[in-house]
């Protein structure tokens, strides 16, 4: 009888939770990697609608065949609920993108969108320790990208959101993850910077706008930008131009994507 | 990046629930019959608890992009509270195998077996209509495979099974579906009988036993087994050394495939 080579009984899931889901990448992606690794699992995309999933949720975790979630728009920070086990990042930002189910049956939850960016510079031999960053747009990504270079311990931290509430935070965040970073709260900037960061949506589909004033960078500095679509943002372009090294969120994505694998193997077997 | 062809955020959800659920083949199967037909869509095995059953189902079906389900041990019967519109079939039978959800979002719910047998039956171009037949076996997939040939309208049934009040009931059933159609509770025989059943499980795995005491069949006999390990029972032997035709479980299960994913295609464009 014919079959498909990737299913059977003993397949174990994982899937993707959001509100929408049908624009989300992980299934091909994750459930690619997980292949890669001989694993019988696929990840799948799985529409919570928003008012059902606190109700919903603690009883699709008992399916006992699922070993882990990744939470998507607009759940991340309602996820933490069901976590008996949150990770130092998840702590520092409020929220995960990670779940997975550990041996005794309990949920441990990470955010790894910062850990993925950070995994994107290790990958390119970049490291981030002693490096004086300046990190713009502080948002779900953002934060989580914040808390990440952070965990680097870079030398300073200028980090910029027009919401300063998010500023004053953050900056508090970074002082208890790594107490010896210089944090400064201000304006986009370049002068004295190794690192420039865009976690903003500025640059995103056709926006041709720059996240920060400038028509030049010095050769030397390194820039990343957090955009997927288009790949060649504005800031990455102009960057590129100077002859500066980039780090693309494509990367990051794969970085993350990564990590998020080991993660669901390493908790399933705690 | 790299990815899987077969999932990706619009790929639409099927389940098999079932406790335990290692064993079953239908996500193999009943995906490769959803590629074959052009659909985004994969069924997945899925291991709910038997105690989790009746308080989880609700929640699971929520899942927007959640579009259909089978049920196997020990959920057929309990499954027939999650329908709003239960089919002819299930109705007879007292149990569902497919929930299907419709356009208003309400599930509709039918039982298979019976119908995969009758659809096996088809394909080779054998009819039951005025047939004259012996039925072995009232259990789960028996009773469905008698509301089946009943609805077929056979000349005449004579049923059995050990436990004699599932005897009774069906023979009610039958007056029920199929009032022409002459019915008979009684030890297994072939005598005036145009095609044989076997659905008990008499015959299994490396049982060496026939359900019938029988050395030989006449060649007309058509004799079907619903055993789908080994697929070469004891009865089919002796059948096949007799010069009879044989349906094997393998085309009732095939037929069955087809059948459920019409069933689900059907239903999501009431």
């Amino acid at each position: 009888m014919e079959e498909v080579p990737f299913l059977n009984g003993k397949t174990r899931l994982y899937g993707i939770v959001g509100d929408p889901i049908e624009q989300v990448r992980s299934p091909e992606m994750v459930t690619c990697e997980m292949h890669k690794r001989q694993l019988n699992a696929v990840l799948l995309p799985i529409h919570v609608p928003s008012a059902e999933f606190e109700a919903a949720m603690p009883h699709i975790l008992t399916i006992q065949n699922l070993d882990g979630l990744i939470f998507t728009i607009p759940f991340k920070g309602r996820a933490m609920a069901l976590t008996q086990h949150i990770g130092p990042q998840a702590q520092a930002v409020g929220a995960i993108n990670a779940l997975a189910r550990r041996k005794d049956g309990s949920w441990a939850g990470e955010i790894f969108d910062g850990l993925g960016c950070v995994e994107g510079f290790r990958r390119r031999g970049l490291g981030l320790k002693g490096q004086r960053v300046m990190l713009i747009g502080l948002g779900g990504a953002g934060s989580a990208i914040c808390a990440a270079i952070a965990a680097e311990q870079p030398l300073s931290m200028r980090i910029f959101d027009l919401d300063t509430a998010r500023c004053d935070r953050m900056a508090g965040t970074i002082k208890k993850i790594s107490p010896e970073t210089a944090v400064v709260i201000g304006a986009p900037s370049v002068e004295d910077v190794d690192v420039l960061f865009n976690a903003s949506p500025v640059g995103m589909l056709t926006d041709p706008r720059l996240p920060i004033h400038a028509t030049h960078f010095d050769k030397d500095l390194i820039v990343f930008d957090a955009i997927v679509k288009p790949e060649q943002t504005p800031l990455l372009a102009l960057a590129e131009s100077c002859g500066c090294r980039v780090v693309r969120g494509r990367e990051m994505m794969r970085g993350q994507i990564s990590k998020i694998v080991d993660y669901f193997i390493e908790q399933t077997s705690v």
